[in-house]
């Protein structure tokens, strides 16, 4: 009965997810949904991430959070069109929740959306919302055990940036044995280094990003 | 009619956790709910705990996660019945999955247990489980704004644990502004700050709990 509600829930959600994709589509917007624990590194990553493109791509994002709007105030310094969604309690986005932040953007001012998820290691992985990828981040400070903890995230995410690597040195952290996890759950994903905090690594992230933008983006 | 639902589920779960709590009265024991977002740091300052409480409590462990039972071999090194609850999915316990994993244990041998929750600083605030008291885990790389990003969870926790304070020189995290936040969301809430690697603030946990043992268990 009650996993039977819950289908129900992910099929209307995917309903939604594919219109939204169908208007990204009609837009040629490369869209990421960005998901990972709370205090990851997320945010942070978006503000490098923003200040790197923002001179070569127009970039907007959707903020999602359970309260507050600390998060789209931070994005709207760099200058980008931020707008805040607060899900009132609910542990992540879904398809319905970012067709009503769409609404408050304009997509044809756009070629990339970032739509940054609520924070939690479990939920956004069960709800697509029509986005190009799904990115998760997770940080040394987490532990290298969480692939086979948490499978699911790493199972739907294309690519996987291991964030503050400048803690290395003070945490008990083995990348290589991380890796095997995260390539055991699944075999394809991508991983990159990154400290948002030095800024190692994260020109092959926006390598990356930059190659799958431009094949979605005219 | 979604929302329907969920005041269904959280309804029975009251019932089913109310269950428990007369089974914990009934057998004396002290009940703690421990809670905070994957990586945290849980598993191992049960694992300090246990070490520091062994000889004067019987104590014992339920270990809830999505899947693997890592911790739960973590915990059973330390020679205290442990039993794995796991979830297959589902991103919090809920009571009727604690009453499962109640009937692994002989509660009638224990006075204290402690209730790892599933990694995630959301979901598992909105369930009780017949426990006597919530405490939370929070860590100074997971950021001094989470209190306002995620409130429930600090709101219905009595106890607030800070942790890996031997990393405070290495991120951007003001104690001060953390507690006065926390505070705001929650004015009854005590916070001790800890260190599970160096041991730091544990005899302070340690004396905060075995006064709430105290009060339960003859």
């Amino acid at each position: 009965m009650e996993v039977r509600v819950v289908k129900d829930i992910l099929e209307a959600n995917e309903v939604i997810a594919r219109e939204n994709r169908r208007l990204f589509e009609q837009e040629g917007l490369y869209v990421l949904n960005l998901m990972g624990a709370p205090g990851t590194g997320k945010t942070t990553l978006l503000e490098r991430t923003i200040e790197l493109l923002k001179d070569r791509w127009r970039v907007g994002v959707l903020e999602g959070d359970i309260a507050t709007t600390r998060d789209s105030e931070r994005i709207a310094s760099h200058g980008v069109p931020v707008v805040q969604i607060n899900t009132g309690g609910a542990c992540h986005l879904d398809g319905n929740m970012v067709r009503g932040g769409l609404g408050a953007l304009d997509l044809r001012g756009l070629q990339v959306l970032f739509v940054e998820n609520v924070g939690n290691l479990v939920c956004p992985a069960e709800f697509n919302i029509g986005e190009d990828d799904k990115a998760m981040i997770l940080s040394v400070t987490e532990g290298d055990d969480k692939p086979l903890k948490y499978p699911l995230m790493f199972q739907v995410s294309s690519l996987l940036l291991l964030n503050k690597i400048d803690l290395l040195p003070y945490v008990d952290f083995d990348v290589e044995r991380f890796k095997e996890y995260a390539r055991r759950v699944n075999p394809q994903i991508e991983i990159i280094e990154v400290s948002c905090k030095t800024g190692q690594g994260l020109s092959d992230w926006v390598k990356w990003l930059e190659s799958r933008i431009a094949q979605k983006v005219k």
